[in-house]
């Protein structure tokens, strides 16, 4: 099977649409929520774990990869598929989200999204691992300190090499800090970079997504949406500065969306909290991907849904560490989690956390994962059902 | 159903022997090994994890479980079997070998089987967390240096609490350094305690072994298994220091193990190396627990089989993090393994140890837990069948 993206059904009144997208890996439908499997492996989980999750796909980063194993092992134990035993779909980002956040993020003590980090405990800017120039991105690698250079050609032959389903462009990030003139230069920089990674991708089993960026300029996201929409990619993903605030985000996305291509897939890369699905969703989007469920549950943090308490201004989620999940017998939710957490109560897997218990890591994303995939078939379901704005309420009021 | 040994089959010419023990939580084969689940949870794993494991019982710390989350929690929630949704039989200790290492064993920076840690980063004598009288021993608690004390009596009554199928008699363990003369008070100590462990013990549901003591000294090992034998203990553990070498262990079983009623099981607490197994079944031990499976799982040290190259002088083990296993297709272990670790080469588990990623200290637990459980499993069918010493002969030469 070669890359294919089928839309199974379209709304009328709002760009929300079914789709499944085909892969040499088998298919998957969208919408759809793509966990984080940065090294090879979603933090604590293993492959029979993601099966049993029931995950149509998977992406892994090749920034990590590179550094560790290194892509040249990967291939020889067949590719990212072979080497951790997961036969279905994968992607691959390109590297370009690292050299934004070792690079301009550490520098500035500041994510994507604009937040600031002024509570870690060192809130001066700290001294930057990634440096960006016209012809790609040098890092000090995080593991040892040694010199790693990324460009689009170098960041295709990874991509080849451990030879993911989808690929992504090699891309700069900008962030919420930089002015237009910066936004504007870097963006240049990404089209010229989203050119040549057409020109020297090697492995035509391989689909390829570029990258819109443009920060929260509304011409330069404009520009960004046409410019990749023009060239042969098979999907596109949005990436970058997403502005300052969740309006900010819509907005871009009510900009660059309309300019996509209908029949090509849209990624939405690194964000995926509660609301966002359906917010992200509802203008277009069909697939997403984002380390939080799993990073939350490594400090203790879980979804809820809203029959158990969840809500917009709680996030939907709790931390388990509270004095009042310690003795309480429920689940941690009845109806979004795993089945295997359905067993556990509230106090037993406080009790984990608390005692630092290595299965609390794994206990909790699963559950964690298992709420966002479920959400994400109520979704799906919904809006074949053409009730999508009414679970919307229900979930966001 | 109330706690039974059966013994299903005698040998004419070893100890060794089959049996089955009957808890009102069911029964399990005899040899068996017991995972230790310190604070209600196998290191890494959870109680699925178990039960796919088939392992037929577990083994949790009095201790560990007083200080957090506390018996009374426990009890609350169903104690230990509902608060870990463990139906299947379960130990709990005393609390005594605590006060051991906690108290001697961190001041002399030594193990109940005499290995001194000189390569400890401070190898002078750690200040001491426990300390023994006749009435019991203090303790100042691992998490936040508050005053613990445990007693015969209290022991029993958080063992009641706790709610296990099995449990031990309150005791002090003593070290290879002891010389004679402390070794017979602590002795003297631990026959008194048996006594009152007897008369405090309140819970007619649970089934209570004492504990044989006295060092590596000859009349004290016989004057502890003549006492505890007489004693209306429903099993018998040898505990306490076991020498200084693998002979000196053999010999005090040989001393012990004639003096023990026939029809009670055997337990010996804290051991579980691979020759260990061996040597221990044919001298008629009947259960072991040992916490070394888990433990050197998280140190990347994997258990594997003759077939694969397993060796008394290699301990039956391989370090993953080694460069030749790096780029290795095979699986830890073809034969002796868990059916989830087929799929992933030694190349992906490496690289997820080195890549400190929480999956692998999980997936190398299940390998060395399978490992030990087929092993026994084996050892059981070889004694049935009457090829003990031809099972043991192709594993120790």
């Amino acid at each position: 099977m070669s890359f294919r993206f089928t839309i199974t059904k379209r709304l009328k009144n709002m760009p929300a649409r079914l789709g499944r997208i085909t892969t040499p890996h088998g298919s998957f439908p969208t919408p759809a929520f793509v966990p984080v499997a940065t090294a090879a492996s979603v933090r604590s989980l293993d492959t029979d774990d993601l099966r049993e999750l029931g995950s149509g796909v998977i992406l892994a980063n090749t920034y990590h990869l590179h550094l560790r194993p290194g892509e040249k092992l990967v291939k020889r134990l067949g590719g990212i598929h072979g080497f951790m035993h997961w036969d279905g779909p994968v992607f691959t980002d390109s590297g370009g989200f690292q050299a934004f956040s070792l690079g301009y993020g550490m520098e500035h003590n500041i994510n994507k999204l604009g937040t600031i980090f002024p509570t870690r405990e060192d809130a001066t800017p700290h001294k930057k691992w990634a440096t960006i120039d016209d012809s790609g991105a040098t890092f000090k690698s995080h593991i040892d300190g040694s010199v790693i250079t990324l460009t689009p050609k170098k960041s295709m032959q990874i991509q080849s090499d451990l030879g993911a389903d989808i690929i992504l462009a090699f891309d700069e990030c900008t962030s919420p800090l930089s002015d237009y003139g910066y936004t504007k230069k870097a963006l240049l920089r990404t089209h010229r970079w989203a050119e040549e990674c057409i020109a020297a991708k090697g492995n035509p089993k391989q689909a390829m997504y570029g990258i819109v960026q443009g920060g929260a300029y509304h011409d330069l996201r404009e520009a960004s949406a046409s410019f990749i929409s023009s060239l042969p990619f098979e999907g596109i993903a949005i990436g970058g500065s997403l502005g300052r605030s969740k309006k900010d985000m819509h907005d871009i996305l009510s900009w660059v969306i309309p300019l996509l291509p209908e029949q090509k897939p849209r990624h939405l890369l690194g964000i995926g909290g509660i609301d966002d699905l359906f917010e992200c969703v509802e203008r277009g989007i069909d697939t997403f991907d984002c380390v939080t469920p799993t990073r939350w549950a490594r400090r203790g943090v879980v979804f809820i849904s809203p029959k158990e308490g969840g809500t917009p201004q709680n996030k939907f989620r709790i931390n388990i560490a509270r004095v009042r999940y310690r003795t309480e017998k429920k689940p941690i939710d009845r109806y979004y989690t795993h089945p295997r957490l359905l067993q556990y109560s509230l106090a037993y897997l406080s009790h984990l956390f608390i005692a630092r218990e290595l299965s609390f890591f794994r206990l909790a994303s699963l559950h964690n994962l298992a709420f966002i995939l479920r959400l994400m078939e109520d979704i799906r379901i919904s809006i074949e059902k053409g009730e999508f704005k009414r679970l919307k309420r229900q979930w966001l009021g």
